[in-house]
């Protein structure tokens, strides 16, 4: 075995094991570390230095992380290959092409590999033997990208060295599954972070998705050679779950920020450009273009579809050679923003990874949230509003904006469209949480808050942490946190907002009357996997037992009118499919 | 002055000169030396070097010339200059990014300069230095280009030094222009080589069609790095008159080619690519989707217009910057040996490309060529029956298409789908004829040979160099030199070719009975000129002149049908405006 081929495998081992520490076991480490850390910083941390590739890991602002995880996106190759395989041959060969710093094999119909070089210029030996296609020389697109496939040359001699590679899973297990992994769980807060483990995205995930934005910025760089192309959002905020859309950015500022360089000499000297009447037609010329470049060009982009004419345009399309549905809109200071602030309130402390997870899963079971958009609550909006209660839990558990805000250096000063969007970026500012409470008390404690919260009279403000008269009447009014006239949960109508309180009282009042005992003796759901159970659905003899279990009558109207008012929004839900589209 | 400016004004000096020498001269040198040779080349040739570069020159291939004027055009930039300019300092300021092989000014919407740049890195130097425009910041599509703006920076400092500079013209002079120039000759053959010269591509005419091309390959390449884009047709085949659209192939030859490299280890590695039903589609999907490309990002791009369903799929465009109209199309490997075969016949005797450029001016001032398709003799189909002609003189001034295919050597042999286009591309394995007939009689024996000529019987054979019996029934029958079973002029219809037929009778009626003498001293058109006049509109004095000096009843009623039949054929004209657009 070649000395550089023995390393990665060693690296590789190192690794797992550490993943496996990390990622898989209860409680996880501080979800920094998971979503900030590099594969291979990781993977070469193995044993003494582990301790180190933490601390240093954990440091990272989200700046830092996206620009890490883009430049190993670049040199990073995803290789279809046979359905039988000898790991170590390929891993061989491709360390012929240079060093390898991590890769992993993925099932997505067939077996897939993603490579990471060390160093770019791997890529483009490998491309540079590389053939196009040959069955049908003249029926393809020459469109050379990063996308390979692998197939045995003696596919007979080879067979009794191949056998099944090690699949990194891609998607997180139905609810179904999931529910009886929770009841053989000790405690609610066990519970949340088996939860968290299933779904949250896995390291490899993350590769996948970054790589997936690298390769449609090929596109876009074949014309605009400085654009980039970020992932935003559900990959990068922290809280996104296996299987969740990417939704990409296309970012032109860097080209702009070149503009100003001016140098000697008796000329202004400037290109000759195409200029257009309004900045959004460019941004809509340049996503359709990009879109039919994808569609007729790129292989495995599928169902390409522009919606240009919405407020903010973008391109849709399905990318099969990595799974993922795309989103991609022309880059929005804002909601960049939004999305490192998700990622800040992700790393401070454990828990609010483990709450917005459950959370997130709890609403989707009842129908709160749904993956189109409508009148219902969107997960960014859910998201904000758990981020509120944990603001204003005694001692808080996360720092209000107005508080980041003032730790925000002078290169955290972000002016952007005439709002104040600073706010530290570096993580180690950030004091920890004096806050013990347990998960347990604090989902309980969601349920109550909202239950009970005065909608009709005030608004969610994370900026200042505290509720403040609504400025007007939407049903559910939580202001944008950085452009302070807008309401991020406009779209949500009164039974919809009527819907949650009711849901929340009714899982409220599950945790509290439960007994987890008689229920873990009965085989019943309890604690999270008894409000992750659709309550009109649920077992009749559960629900039979709960009343049996209360026997008042008060409480069987309650729960009578409770289930009216359910299906009443239920319907609804079925009507109004249109509304703002805020799910980030 | 620095001294890498200063050679570049010596060069430039010498390069004028000999230009002089050899453009506008009468007669002109080989063709083959002015469209064969680079600028560059002609002007380091300056003094004692000069008739070494001419007989180096000389003997180019066509692939020769080719490679090297797009390889010119790849380090070559277009830069909108200010109206009143500083040459020297426009200069001087381009050196510090790099020596220059060649430039020039010309008028297109202002003042331009063709820079061409001895290395490529020059204009990337260039690129660096450049700022998006700033007026609009937002409003671009910052796809940086070759092409450039220079304003001054302190526009009223430098007012004293500024001075017009020298504009190489773009265009040729209207007929209108030309007879009077004509008329001052002394002879036909002067005449011939006067309207050649008036227009003929300039070598800057030249460099600007190649550099259209390359900023349509950078389009190409940013999708396909491999792809090159090439002119073919009128640019290249030494019969382009300035002001003729700029027609572009492009190529994926080189990536096909690649293809068959294969490495060692135990797989075969291909790219991933969207593959099509059939070839077609693909072509169709890369020009529709470049077509937009140019459309949207490109600047200068403007009434980009995609026929993709067409035989021959193509995106015709507006190019402004260098002021062509031009058509892109995907590769045709046999017309592109058609330019070839021209571009050796029109290197091959001075008076090929004289009588051609003639004969195509006589054809379009009467109506039987036309800028659009349609019934009418194309240009290419005149240019052959010119060939064919000089075929049959005795000795032969051309030699013919077999004759040509027995002096391929192994490199010159090309079989396309399945036809045998193998014939020699090095010049100087041809012998020179022994023909020394004036331009005088060939021009006079054209329109008596094919006024005379059996075209209900026979057909053009250019590959035999004879007529043979037509294959089938239409009226004008000339064999595709390759794709021998087609009819070139297919599309010609029996009225077009009664025109063609009745306008070279009067043409070589009028070249044998005028008294050109007489003429000069009435101040009237004569030789050339003379047939240079449309008949029906021609001075009513000059046609009374002329009748008297014949006095014939019989000749007045010939006139008259002919008038005639000139007036139905001009209705025809009109009437149809559909047909095989063969123009190259």
């Amino acid at each position: 075995m070649p000395a550089r081929y023995g390393r990665v495998m060693a690296q590789r081992a190192g690794g797992r094991a550490l993943c496996a520490l990390r990622g898989r076991l209860l409680p996880p480490g501080p979800a920094a570390a998971r979503l900030g850390s590099s594969g291979p910083a990781l993977q070469r941390a193995a044993g003494a230095e582990e301790a180190d590739a933490e601390v240093s890991t954990r440091k990272k602002t989200f700046t830092e992380v996206q620009t890490e995880r883009l430049e190993q996106a670049d040199r990073s190759v995803l290789i279809r290959c046979p359905s039988k395989l000898n790991e170590k041959k390929l891993l061989q060969y491709l360390s012929s092409h240079g060093k390898i710093d991590n890769y992993f094999f993925f099932e997505n119909r067939g077996v897939n590999a993603l490579i990471e070089f060390s160093e770019k210029s791997s890529v483009t030996s490998l491309q540079a033997v590389t053939g196009i296609p040959k069955a049908a020389e003249h029926h393809v697109v020459p469109y050379k990208s990063r996308l390979f496939t692998f197939t045995l040359k003696n596919p007979g001699s080879q067979a009794a060295e191949e056998r099944p590679v090690n699949l990194s899973p891609q998607s997180h297990i139905p609810v179904n599954e999931l529910i009886p992994k929770l009841c053989s769980a000790d405690s609610i807060s066990s519970q949340m972070y088996i939860l968290l483990n299933e779904y949250q995205l896995t390291e490899e995930n993350i590769k996948l998705r970054y790589l997936a934005c690298s390769l449609v910025r090929d596109f876009a760089r074949a014309y605009f050679p400085d654009s980039t192309v970020k992932p935003f959002g559900s990959s990068v905020n922290t809280f996104g779950k296996l299987g969740c859309d990417v939704d990409m950015f296309l970012d032109f500022r860097d080209i702009q920020k070149r503009a100003t360089q001016m140098k000697k000499g008796p000329f202004e000297i400037e290109y000759q450009m195409k200029r257009l009447p309004s900045e959004r037609l460019a941004t809509q010329k340049i996503l359709s273009i990009i879109g039919d470049c994808l569609d007729n060009f790129g292989p495995g982009y599928s169902s390409v579809q522009k919606i240009l004419n919405a407020r903010c345009p973008l391109v849709k399309f399905s990318h099969q050679p990595t799974g993922f549905q795309c989103d991609l809109s022309v880059s929005n200071s804002i909601a960049i923003k939004c999305s490192e602030l998700l990622y800040i309130y992700g790393c401070l402390d454990p828990r609010v990874r483990a709450l917005v997870f459950s959370l997130r899963c709890w609403a989707r079971v009842h129908g709160l949230t749904n993956s189109v958009p409508g009148t219902w609550i969107t997960n960014f909006s859910l998201t904000m509003m758990i981020m509120f209660f944990l603001q204003k839990r005694s001692p808080p558990i996360i720092p209000t904006l107005d508080q980041l805000k003032e730790l925000a250096d002078e290169k955290d000063k972000h002016i952007i469209g005439g709002y104040d969007c600073s706010f530290v970026s570096d993580l180690s500012k950030i004091k920890p949480t004096k806050n013990t409470e347990s998960l347990d008390e604090l989902l309980c404690d969601f349920f109550q808050y909202f239950g009970n919260f005065d909608f009709r009279k005030n608004s969610l403000n994370l900026r200042k942490g505290k509720e403040v008269n609504k400025p007007e009447s939407s049903p559910l009014y939580i202001w944008n946190p950085f452009e302070q006239d807008l309401n991020i949960s406009k779209n949500v109508n009164q039974p919809q907002l009527e819907k949650f309180v009711a849901v929340a009282r009714e899982s409220a009042w599950i945790l509290q009357k439960e007994d987890k005992t008689q229920q873990m003796v009965n085989k019943e759901p309890w604690g999270l996997a008894a409000v992750l159970i659709p309550f009109g659905k649920s077992n009749r003899n559960t629900m039979k037992n709960r009343t049996k279990g209360i026997g008042s009558e008060t409480i069987k109207s309650l729960l009578d009118s409770l289930k009216r008012s359910i299906e009443r929004a239920g319907r609804n839900e079925d009507e109004k499919r249109s509304g703002k589209r805020a799910d980030k």
